[in-house]
């Protein structure tokens, strides 16, 4: 099956590779066309544009940073939509807004384009391991039409339900880490102020109701305050922003989510938007009377 | 061995239960003097107060609400302290301020009597079932002493460090809760307002970063709506006031935990004070235009 891969960042680029790897027949392509080279080197070909990566493809995927870059590639003047042949299918994997792709969803299919959103979460090791948790939204016949491509890249893959609703998911899963994080944030602080041995604190509360992923995985970056990656403060920052507009559009309260973008932004304009989302115990620190 | 068990509450008059079937020799003692009548039907003695109590025993526990009720019982004109031969270790199993703790057994100590403070978490089915977590604050020998009496109430018993840091572990354990649950609160309701299959979303988000407990245990209360015990909110309320009350001291700051007792603070004058704290959800849901 060919396949058209747009967006060759740290995420995109590691999933393409898995593309190949299951046999695929891929072509790349990425505005800083340089990108495109190790994957051209690992078996991809190239294309000078979206519309002309859609033109060989079957499946066009698209992996790019914000709402406005998916609808750049997809809608623009060199866009998906100038080379797709009616019937492909473009599975959206960034992380934008739901809004924006129901709209793109309703626009394309006028076209005889189909869409899917298929926003993931696990990372780079995640996306480089092929171990990615994808949320999908689209109609049933499109996300079975997807499946093996998505399987290539990813483990745990949900149809959660029509378009959209895999961009909505994505959102409640970065308000909940939001939380967890600034939660882990504020009682990792609070004990090592007070002087515990944070590892026993952590045996002894991790395996009841406050126990969480953060807490096992990322209690320890709040320790030591340092913060390697992980996935970066200002990545997160940017979804949140999407799950607080979200939010405000459908008359939803999120203050816990609120406080954290606000304090990320501090972090962001602090240097530190390269940081794993952990550094949130950076700030609570930074607020506190700790050394 | 012979045991004084003071607060038969909930938690203590279950606690006291499984020391009985252990094999312990259990005199018990509550303020409100019937509610001592279902511990004597299973083979317990009653005493008239603390001081009486512990008169007869080698080990004292303390089980009842708050820091001025444990000053009360041991420091009182009745209390432990009035009765105890001198060596007597007392137990402190409620949840209360870490500082009123180490006062408290520093004055003790001064009496030849000895005092480690294990508050628990697991609730009322972890105090039935014996399988409480208990945080330890002491020192080596007195935790060592105790051990046997802690393991026929809990199973992960955890020695975190000196007087007050079974407390202090505590604290941190409900400042992680506060975070997580009203995390989760925000997650659920924005999937409900935008009429996702929830089920579906925690499928999805439950097994990567953004998982906890309390998503795991506790987003069906929210997304229902209906907040079954569970922990209480008023109990988690004063809880959090302990461990605001202790950062204030430290100089940490904690605002999602000052936020989430807030918001119990009006659930609280709401009627809900003896609902699940996952009613954290029905504030949040509240807030937002969600029918």
């Amino acid at each position: 099956m060919k396949i058209a891969f747009i967006g060759m960042g740290t995420m995109g680029a590691a999933m393409a590779l898995n593309l190949l790897k299951a046999g695929f027949d891929v072509t790349v392509h990425n505005r800083t066309r340089e990108r495109e080279i190790p994957l051209e080197k690992d078996g991809a070909n190239r294309a000078a544009t979206p519309a002309e990566a859609a033109a060989k493809a079957e499946i066009v995927i698209t992996c790019v940073s914000d709402t406005p870059d998916v609808e750049r590639v997809v809608m623009g003047s060199e866009g998906v939509v100038h080379g797709a042949s009616p019937g492909t299918l473009i599975i959206d994997m960034s992380t934008i807004s739901p809004e924006a792709t129901r709209v793109m969803a309703a626009a394309l299919a006028k076209q005889h384009l189909k869409m899917i959103d298929a926003p993931v979460s696990g990372g780079s090791e995640g996306a480089k391991e092929g171990t990615l948790a994808i949320m999908v939204g689209g109609s049933k016949e499109d996300v079975a039409a997807a499946m093996p491509v998505l399987e290539a890249m990813g483990k745990n893959i949900t149809h959660v339900g029509p378009n959209g609703a895999g961009q909505t998911t994505k959102a409640i899963n970065q308000i909940l880490i939001a939380a967890t994080y600034l939660g882990v944030a504020e009682g990792v602080s609070l004990g090592v102020k007070a002087g515990l041995d944070m590892e026993k604190v952590i045996t002894a509360v991790g395996g009841g109701a406050a126990g969480s992923w953060v807490l096992a995985h990322r209690s320890g970056n709040m320790i030591t305050n340092q913060y390697p990656l992980g996935f970066r403060v200002r990545h997160h920052f940017k979804d949140l922003r999407i799950a607080l507009d979200l939010a405000r559009n459908l008359g939803v309260t999120l203050p816990v989510a609120a406080l954290a973008e606000q304090i990320e932004a501090g972090l962001i304009g602090q240097g530190h938007g390269d940081e794993d989302v952990s550094a949130l115990a950076r700030a609570i620190r930074n607020l506190s009377s700790i050394s």
